[in-house]
């Protein structure tokens, strides 16, 4: 890998996805803030495929040779990074888009893929055996991997893409809160936005069921697994951090905080019966970290990165009557 | 009024506002539809202020005389074209925006109005009392009157741009269905769609509750004012017909269909749990169009329009867990 990430980067590949992708709303929030601090929602719920995926996943594609196209690409996920392949690929005209999950996954989410164009492979008992027989079925038939998070500068260099947007929709924002699951979409963010604005501030949240970035950043330590503890509504933040993330995000972050399940249940109800969007709980941490921590945040003009709509109906149902 | 409502003046119209709206997207179900059959949503319930109402106040006031500007517009309505006309008269740098609404208004409606930046004036017991009021307040004060769709061609015009988005997002949509209130939103629709393609067809759905556009054209009786009946979640379609509606759609329409209440409860139900859209349950009558009639609307590839999204939170509790 010869690219790094930087905002030239980042920018290049904002020419390249930009006609693929929606310029998601960033609207003001109607219900959080007051009169000298206001919370804008970057609505990447409302992206193609309901999630930021897709810009990572383009960005990294439409940089393949005719020849890797030809062949074929892969990834194994059975979440929103799935469906962004699948759909990304469509998109390309590439034919072979082969969706490695493990064999127990819903068939509401490899319908999902398939929908998208994915061709789903069930393999292995769960996501590390999945991903260990995938790797070895990839290398097989000649595909490229298209990582979800881990090292890649091209899926990293979209990601960052939402700060290009953010800041030419209000170049007033002073403040961006961003979830943390393995770290690809802030450290995107992070790097295009400071590049952009020095003074920017980035902060991240994760939940408390599994902090591996928060644990990875204090100890120094390189958690490339990392624990789920007790029940979470935030599959999407779940596992250990990426590598490039856990390389850069030590100088880039501002603060880095930890919010309770019982504030991203809230969080997620908040967002449906009052603003009105369908969010996804890893998303609707940053909405939570505003309900606990406000004035830890800090800020004038906050954007809030939405990152995914792409919830379970019987956890909708089951979140707005509790 | 020497507008006439053309495909001319639904372009020029959408000169006027394309920049401050948004294009709303146009998604394929993922749930509905079969092999030879395909429906999209044209998401106007993500449009800003969450409705289409925007592009009808925009075209209107993007006309305005800067005497008329100067001295402030004024509308009757505690909906979604209250809270248009107020933010378009923020964007429009107009001071003077008051909204009317009736003195039982929630604060909930009014907050929203506020949030928008219109000036509320709570009058009458009821809308028919405020609009009486209204009227008289707005002649004393000087104020333009914008028209929510009773006959004013340029509001007809705004409405109509949607069009321009579904056929330019997708030239293949052979049949468009839309949701009937006064009427102002599908003759827009109707004009714009069969001037750019006159072999589409525009299918208007109402509410068993309050089917004032099926008694006005089965009848051949202008109703302007027409009574609900029993209870109904599609507070956005009840009431009478607009004149401009009345005497153009009877040309314009293929077909009319009456949904049943039970049945667009169930449509906003499927939209929150499966498609992940939040819709208001005037918008879902389309929705519960294809669950009950999907062979009499026909069709390869089917726009149905989701024309708001500001449903009550309360609401969406209720119809989640029925």
């Amino acid at each position: 890998m010869h690219t790094v990430l930087t905002i030239d980067e980042i920018q290049a590949a904002y020419r390249r996805i930009s006609d693929s992708i929606y310029r998601t709303p960033l609207e003001e929030s109607l219900y959080l803030g007051s009169e000298d601090r206001h919370y804008y929602f970057k609505l990447e719920s409302l992206q193609t495929v309901r999630s930021f995926k897709i810009r990572g996943a383009l960005s990294r594609m439409t940089t393949l040779t005719a020849a890797a196209k030809e062949k074929g690409v892969a990834t194994v996920s059975s979440g929103n990074h799935g469906s962004a392949v699948a759909y990304a690929a469509r998109l390309l005209g590439i034919e072979t888009a082969v969706i490695i999950v493990p064999e127990n996954t819903p068939a509401a989410k490899t319908d999902r893929i398939r929908f998208y164009g994915g061709t789903v492979l069930r393999m292995g008992r769960d996501y590390d055996e999945a991903h260990r027989l995938g790797m070895a079925y990839i290398a097989e038939h000649g595909l490229t991997f298209i990582d979800a998070y881990y090292d890649d500068p091209l899926i990293y260099a979209g990601q960052g893409t939402i700060s290009l947007e953010i800041l030419a929709q209000n170049p007033d924002i002073d403040t961006i809160v961003c979830p943390i699951g393995g770290g690809g979409l802030i450290t995107g963010i992070a790097v295009a936005a400071k590049a952009l604005k020095p003074d920017i501030r980035i902060i991240g949240v994760q939940t408390e069921a599994c902090p591996a970035m928060i644990a990875s950043l204090h100890e120094h330590v390189f958690y490339e697994e990392y624990p789920v503890t007790g029940d979470t509504v935030c599959d999407a933040l779940v596992g250990g951090v990426g590598k490039l993330s856990y390389e850069l995000l030590g100088d880039l972050l501002d603060d880095i905080i930890e919010v309770k399940e019982t504030t991203i249940r809230q969080a997620v109800k908040h967002m449906i019966l009052n603003e009105r969007q369908i969010a996804e709980g890893g998303s609707c941490t940053t909405v939570a970290a505003v309900m606990d921590h406000a004035e830890r945040i800090g800020g004038h003009h906050i954007a809030l990165i939405i990152s995914g709509g792409n919830i379970d109906g019987a956890l909708i149902k089951e979140l707005v009557t509790e």
